[in-house]
């Protein structure tokens, strides 16, 4: 049941701007009790994944846990009036949280603004129509970036399991304080911790068993189905329920031996317009100093946040065949990341996890985040002290269990086989994302974009030696691949035994040119002619020739194919017999039928 | 006469490698004395033409003005052994000037010391070979650019022939500070300025009309001849000694009209590494935060100065037939640089108009650098105290005559009438170019930048509909452009009223394809099956094919051509009759006779 395509309710609604912009009405005046009754079910189940995640990211973050359910319900009102997925979920995600950790020092005035200006250039990149950005993002970036993360994020969580206390959070430091008080490892922490995982690893195994409806069978077996569907998608909140009863029995017998989450404000947060400076007791830092602190992070959270939502709403658009808009899709993100800052909510994004939820239980319109929504602020409204009991050790399983998947040990071998220049954008970007999450990123992007910028400035030039010397470059020449070409060609030249009687460049694969480009080649042309040389163009594209003809080059000659410039060309370049079309003022028009 | 070939010397000289790295070892063993001849003649013309210029540009750059002639020797001394062109001359020039006045803030101390960072840049660059990063500064931007400050530069020199004090440097604040106090003209200098520039056009006319080479007639035309092409050649020299004469005489006579240079240092600087800090007297100024005052000069700097000696290189080599070797005039451009900052040299780059001086006087090794080297340290030895009565206008008329030819108004038409999407460029660059020159060239490279990212990120994909849909990328396919690929496809699968019953990728324009696009395509493949059709790939390229079948895609069948596509294609992707040939563990060798 996708989200209804814009043709199909174009007699109800006068203004196509606005469906465009405004989502909901696709698909609000068609709303029906069957679609109601699913939305609510799946949110309702999102909700119960939201709630322990939330605390658990938001102790990733390094923010007081409060703020993880600041974040997961603004996103969701918002995305259902503006987003064009009907499965996405925005909120807080472990990858976000990582990186919100890096930039925002474990200060909520700083995590808030954060969610503040990312929402205000994502949502400029929305107007701009800048999100074809994106797709310099390449894949072996994001991969090593995910694998680094799913490692750095467990290990983080590991001195929860360890009941460690005071653990340092740069990564290499971790490692080694964490190996060096191995020894003060609470047993409490650890049995519960693994008995955790134990139980979300079984309960994920059998969810991957179950078949994807309920059999029509007889009722006790469709119970049967619904009560494990319900636990194996509701695990986290099952076992994080499961480990705050066994540590409140504890807590009623008088001895704790689990590390415990402790107490959490109740109420909603204040609706309020984020803090544009922040109160020290060394005095007050300016916005400008705080916009200064945060850096680059003011590139890398927006891109990676619209990334994993525009990633996430394509796989799943695919998955149930409906398109959505990408540069839609950024506007949502930045209305969400906005109007939550004023929630007291850090940087969110598409949550990948609760979105796969989401469509398994079979939401049928974004109207589902408002159910999800609610939950959550019910949650703060009156559930904050029962969170107190939640052991660390049961959020941190639930993190682990969700960040494992993500790494993917065979990329590396895959890459060795198909790529192996893809192999130094995947390295840099995994091992500096040791060092720093924000080094990763940029230094693989960079890298990435070196090797393309180098493929464009040295596309690969087919040069036939002989009589004639024929020279094909293997792609379009953009400005920086021109000198490439001319010493590629007066290379030849000069090095050859018997030079040759003329050359004619082969342009079949040159789709458009610029204006460098065409300086480039009357240069070459020139430099040609004074060592007594001509220069034919042959298979010319339309909008190659057109460029070339309206340039006026000085002895410009071109031929539909190769083997008549081979038969025509190279005698007399200055006069005598004439080539078949030379550019003059006359020719300037285009003659029909040259052109390939 | 070219510098010789290395293969030519090849008997005499036993290590390549060195000859390579030191250019000089190549025409050293063959110098001769009719080479000697024509070398000094052409180091002492170019040598009376740096020195007044010299003065001017030390003005440009906002320097006392024994700078410029500090400048002006060791990239002399430096090229003659690394130098690969026989005809380019290192030292101070109009735009590199005009570039310093911009980062050293009038501080000789920064000018040298940027002059001591740029040569260390330029000599990594040319280590790690990477010269064709200046390939992407494009046509456009050098052209917006050179444009822009030959207007700058000529408008800064307006105050020094009107003889007006105490203008500002920014650009439009000194167009409106000078119009203002037009009425403090001094009648002499503007007199003076107008008869020295009247002097120089006439004297740059003569040499347009002067025959190449000297007539073969009696002995008094020859000689006639050999004074008109020394007035014409060193007419820089002779209006500056002549307005000098002038000034002079206006001494003798007890009143002075003219707005004199006044007393330069004499003597020859020491020779001492560069001050890494600066004292002022608000206390001393650390590196850090000189290099951070310099800031974006520190890429600007480098990059023009590379870029415009390589232009010079490339040029002259082509007009007189030689080749250079771009990345050893980046080592020879940095070892200047370096160098030059120990004799208090500010960044120096090569010159084009001494370069045509030197061509023209017939130079035939780098040697004549050493000629015109050793000319500017005598003048700055025995002349500065005759340089004290040099008239301000005098120098202001060189300098204005030497950049108004830098100016092309042609341009805008001509990018008009040829590629009008680079005219953004142009204008972006030679506009901010007049509010700061670093602005206008990083904006204008950025521009130029985005252009080129986007026409990858977006390449031309010709569709033809029907029974089967053919789709042909216009150029290769890297990997920001596999999204396109896939919306592409994509949206004209789900629009078209009758699905087609299969897709042909045509691959005849894709050179080489990386991961990224590897994982796009396997995911439309897996798209495409799950709404029951087939994707068949047809002329691929070598490469190309070898990528695809080791990253061993399901269901991947290709086909030599299209038509072949066509004919067998399309008909059950899932099992049944099978496409002649499909991607199997046994068919990962390559078979032989398919490849186009």
């Amino acid at each position: 049941m996708p989200v209804p395509e814009p043709r199909q309710c174009g007699q109800s609604c006068p203004c196509p701007g606005l469906r465009t912009r405004l989502p909901v009405l696709r698909w609000l005046p068609r709303y029906s009790l069957a679609w109601l009754q699913l939305d609510v079910i799946a949110g309702l189940t999102v909700g119960l994944t939201v709630v322990p995640q939330a605390l658990a990211y938001a102790e990733v973050a390094g923010l007081p846990l409060q703020y993880g359910l600041y974040s997961s319900f603004m996103g969701c009102f918002v995305y259902c009036f503006l987003g064009t997925a009907k499965d996405v979920t925005l909120g807080p995600t472990a990858i976000m949280s990582l990186l919100v950790s890096s930039y925002a020092f474990h200060e909520p005035v700083y995590a808030v603004l954060l969610a503040f200006l990312s929402g205000c250039i994502q949502l400029t990149m929305g107007l701009l129509h800048l999100g074809f950005l994106l797709d310099f993002i390449s894949c072996p970036v994001i991969k090593g970036f995910t694998s680094a993360a799913s490692i750095t994020i467990s290990f983080n969580q590991i001195k929860n399991i360890l009941g460690l206390q005071g653990i340092p959070r740069q990564f290499f430091l971790q490692v080694y304080e964490t190996l060096r008080r191995i020894g003060e490892t609470r047993a409490g922490d650890v049995i519960l911790g693994l008995a955790c995982l134990a139980a979300l690893a079984g309960l994920r195994a059998m969810k991957g068993r179950l078949p994807r409806a309920a059999p029509a069978e007889p009722l006790a077996a469709r119970v049967s189905y619904l009560i494990v569907w319900t636990s194996t998608t509701a695990r986290n909140a099952l076992v994080v329920l499961f480990a705050g009863l066994v540590a409140y029995s504890f807590q009623v017998m008088g001895s704790q031996p689990l590390t415990l989450t402790g107490s959490i404000p109740q109420g909603l947060p204040a609706f309020q317009p984020p803090r544009f400076s922040m109160a020290t007791p060394n005095g007050t830092i300016p916005f400008r100093s705080m916009v200064e602190d945060i850096g680059v992070g003011l590139a890398v959270v927006p891109l990676m946040g619209l990334l994993e939502t525009v990633a996430i709403a394509k796989a799943f658009a695919s998955q149930n065949d409906y398109r959505i808009d990408p540069n839609q899709e950024l506007l949502a993100m930045g209305f969400a990341n906005i109007l939550g800052s004023f929630v007291s909510s850090y940087p969110i994004t598409g949550s990948f996890g609760r979105t796969a939820v989401n469509a398994q239980s079979g939401v049928c319109t974004p109207a589902g985040g408002l159910v999800t929504g609610a939950l959550v602020l019910l949650s703060l409204a009156y559930l904050t002290s029962l969170f107190y009991y939640i052991p660390k050790a049961a959020l941190a399983a639930v993190i682990i269990s969700a960040v494992v998947p993500m790494f993917d040990a065979g990329i590396f071998r895959t890459l060795w086989r198909v790529k192996r220049l893809d192999l130094v954008a995947l390295c840099v970007t995994f091992l500096l994302c040791f060092w720093e999450v924000q080094y990763g990123i940029v230094a693989g992007v960079l890298t990435s974009g070196i090797f393309l910028l180098y493929s464009i400035a040295r596309p690969p030039i087919k040069v036939s030696e002989g009589d004639v010397l024929l020279v094909q470059p293997g792609s379009s020449l953009h400005f920086p691949a021109i000198e490439c070409l001319r010493d590629a060609v007066c290379s030849r030249v000069l090095a050859a035994a018997s030079p040759p009687r003329s050359i004619i460049l082969d342009c079949r694969h040159i789709s458009s040119i610029d204006y460098t480009v065409v300086v480039g080649l009357a240069e070459l042309l020139q430099e040609l002619r004074k060592q007594g040389l001509s220069l034919a163009f042959c298979s010319l594209q339309d909008p190659v020739l057109q460029v070339l003809l309206s340039a006026e080059l000085e002895g410009f000659q071109y031929f539909p194919s190769w083997e008549e410039a081979e038969r025509c060309g190279g005698a007399e370049p200055e006069g005598g017999r004439s080539p078949p079309f030379t550019s003059t003022s006359e020719t300037s028009l285009l003659p029909a039928g040259l052109i390939q």
